[in-house]
């Protein structure tokens, strides 16, 4: 029996690349410069990876996804030769409380609310979350992330902690995740899984292929389709 | 300037005395077993205190609402000769997580929302709060709880995780409390303060009088008075 959904963020419930693309666009424009924003926008989020790595090595202590992202942000700011106030950088920063959800995300998750608790199980911190979904009317039933556990996905205790904290069994829960690795993650703490396909994460000139289904209890096209799949 | 208003919870938004004596009579037709229904309900509240200031001083290790709610309920039971199975007290336990709001409180919230980011900070843990808000409809933006910062209110670290996690300064977060003691331990860490005068939440036998209002930063008949003078 599922009691709970958990659903990563970034490119499963929201559209990180196209909204960060429109931000950097914007924040050049205000600035009066120019730069290969796409690419900026794939490296800004390519920093993301490593980052929380030295964080989960314990290289780093306990860190904000937006303290990570910042800094990478200067990085990426600095070799592209462009200089701004802290106040705009900080003001960027926060390009990642601003994405915009998927087209289904808003009516899928209304949907699945009535069956399960749905709540946030992400990297990003809960000040981000909450600013998220305030803005994009997510309807969470509660906001966790990995800031409460102290612990980055895909360390188990990322997982195990969201199943104690809403008080049910690792296999109650269900992850919800368009990344297979997320998912083999929540699927070794003893999570069930469902994936759901997000073709355009990475945008037009990547193209995504499908997991076998076989590996995840569920494998969906969009959230509608998985309220379909769960009876919701 | 006001950003977030963290909420108590119990006796500020729900109505836990009516909520739990009713929970109580119910338990008490299915068992066919009689008691002072409205005193044992006291008596549970009034355990409480004395339960979270042992974990307070560090004579228990960190322990969730349910758990201590659960201890005084077994002691409360044994002292008026009631038995049950297992499996009713644990039902009967959750009482704590099916309270009702108080008339005014999912109207005034939902106005509240439209200006501040609002969450819950109470000692009830994550689930319970969770479970509480789903089924009465409380529109929070984040469930923050004393168990994410492992401190109960009215400890210091209480206050200040909260403004800490939703990323804004002391003074930038006010919180909404029926309780003085709650209020001035709040307004000791730097938040803003607002005291909601709820009359009935010790029942009609107990005659509550308002604090002086100059002592805090708000002082609302209700939660659709409080968003009057916010502007919410």
């Amino acid at each position: 029996m599922i009691r709970a959904l958990a659903f990563d963020v970034f490119g499963t419930v929201v559209d990180w690349r196209s909204s960060v693309i429109g931000e950097l666009v914007d924040f050049g424009a205000r600035r009066g410069v120019n730069a290969d924003w796409a690419q900026m926008a794939d490296d800004w989020r390519a920093g993301y990876v490593p980052a929380m790595d030295r964080v989960r090595r314990g290289e780093l202590p306990w860190t904000r996804l937006d303290d990570l992202h910042r800094a990478r942000l200067v990085e990426l700011l600095t070799a592209a030769g462009i200089d701004a106030p802290d106040a705009e950088i900080d003001d960027l920063n926060r390009a990642w409380h601003r994405l915009d959800p998927w087209p289904d995300s808003v009516a899928g998750l209304t949907r699945l609310k009535r069956r399960f608790t749905i709540t946030t199980l992400s990297n990003g911190n809960v000040s981000l979350l909450t600013n998220m979904a305030k803005r994009a009317g997510l309807p969470w039933d509660c906001v966790l992330s990995a800031e409460i556990f102290r612990h980055y996905k895909p360390d188990r205790e990322a997982y195990l902690g969201c199943a104690q904290i809403l008080d049910i069994a690792p296999d109650e829960l269900m992850l919800v995740a368009a990344h297979p690795g997320d998912l083999r993650a929540a699927r070794d703490a003893g999570l069930q899984t469902a994936f759901v396909f997000r073709p355009a994460e990475h945008g037009p000139d990547r193209t995504l292929r499908r997991p076998d289904p076989a590996e995840f209890d569920v494998s969906a096209d969009d959230f509608l389709d998985l309220a379909d799949q769960l009876d919701a």
